[in-house]
């Protein structure tokens, strides 16, 4: 576990930008794995919708740690965990993940409340010196990657300024966060304003209109994410498959680009 | 659950033919119901790699059925086990699989082990009626079905003859079987024999190949599953987003057909 973190905290000082897809299940993080990601993260929403819940703190802490061992298991790279808001007891939340076998955690300063969308800047930072009060009680240099919802809860993401953003994921970073994540911006400027302007390893994430990784790497940014893309994408695959099989009948997106059987259970065999 | 039950059992007694997709997880299990299926069941083989486990009863019982209990819950629509072999003693499954809120239950004749791969005709009969006795007990009329592995296990699946898949579906039929399920054949002239000398309600698999559901339901074909298909879909297209985010950079696979994360979060919502 030890050396897992050990690892996974040198692959933020780089270049390369570090890749890290976020699997939702044991399949998604063996087939990262074997696609030859030095690491991997998971995906709270992701986990959420597999498991039957929504997004935002639905499912809980307990919840979450069964299903982040069970990738964490799948998988012999370091396992970063994505635990939404901490699920109230932050230290607890630390040391649930480190029994399920993460080395890695994302926490958001999102509130998941009406009315109080985020944690004051002071709190978050007292949340993040608990988060690693509890990973160093426990002698696990723990990743913890401090993420600002900033742009996510804005009435326009694409308008809001960067200098917010920047204040507080330098706040976090004084408070002994690795990395500082900053979901919700795609455009070039602000990336590259963020990447200059912070005192720490900056994480962006992938989607429609982000810069590629080759030009991230040359922006500065440390680490790239996917969230729950690929879960999303793999459930926009099974909503197209079941539609052409209670419409036309047929069976084109359900066959035309698979994994044989013994392929499929092979990845999954070599291990057990 | 009686009533689901009856449903299930009533869909079978057909045209329509009954199309019944099988879930891995609660979100897919939502989206097939959504896209209008009047059931579901689930796949034994997409559960077991979901979770880390390789197919072929690597899980156990315990494990299977809080898999059927997170799609069953996802759901309003009934939905059948696949619970492989059984997993040991069957009267101990059908219970455990009731308890998860499954009203349909597949019983296959592979034992998985290696020297004795099926169970000889009288034990695999007496295995189904003690399957019919358990759901009796609890007084659930629970749609079982039978299927046999013959072809799946035959060095030659395309030379292997029906005849004798006929005589053990029948016999499985005489047992209290409510349907017959015979996956590995894809062929009109061996799919449209069984329809014809099977003393009840085919199942067939879905595959590249199998004729359409208009076709089938034509041949006299009662219920087409389509096993892990779904899954492996969706592993092969995580598969393709890891090679392209890894090799190009890019996000063409993770970002050109997905569901937009409201979207995602609205289905898995509805009911929490």
């Amino acid at each position: 576990m030890k050396s897992k973190a050990a690892v996974l905290a040198k692959l933020h000082h780089a270049p390369p930008i570090l890749v890290l897809p976020n699997a939702w299940d044991a399949a998604s993080a063996r087939l990262f794995e074997d696609a030859g990601f030095p690491a991997i993260a998971t995906t709270s929403a992701g986990i959420a919708w597999s498991l039957g819940h929504a997004d935002k703190q639905k499912l809980g802490r307990a919840e979450m740690a069964d299903a982040v061992a069970r990738i964490a298991r799948a998988v012999r790279i370091p396992v970063s965990a994505d635990v939404e808001a901490g699920y109230g007891d932050v230290a607890a939340t630390v040391n649930a993940m480190i029994d399920a076998g993460a080395v890695g955690m994302n926490l958001e300063d999102a509130t998941h409340h009406a009315g109080k969308p985020m944690f004051p800047v002071d709190e978050q930072k007292d949340r993040i010196r608990e988060a690693r009060r509890a990973a160093e009680a426990r002698k696990i240099p723990l990743v913890i990657n401090a993420r600002t919802d900033l742009f996510l809860l804005a009435a326009d993401p694409g308008a809001e300024p960067v200098y917010e953003a920047i204040e507080l994921l330098n706040a976090y970073r004084e408070a002994g966060a690795d990395c500082l994540f900053a979901p919700g911006i795609a455009d070039r400027l602000r990336i590259e304003a963020l990447a200059k302007a912070l005192r720490g390893p900056l994480n962006v994430l992938a989607g429609a209109g982000t810069p590629s990784v080759a030009e991230l790497e040359l922006m500065g940014v440390a680490r790239l994410s996917i969230g729950s893309g690929a879960m999303r994408a793999s459930m926009a695959l099974t909503q197209r498959i079941a539609i052409e099989l209670r419409g036309a009948g047929t069976y084109a997106q359900l066959t035309e680009h698979t994994l044989p059987y013994s392929d499929a259970d092979d990845l999954m065999n070599r291990r057990d």
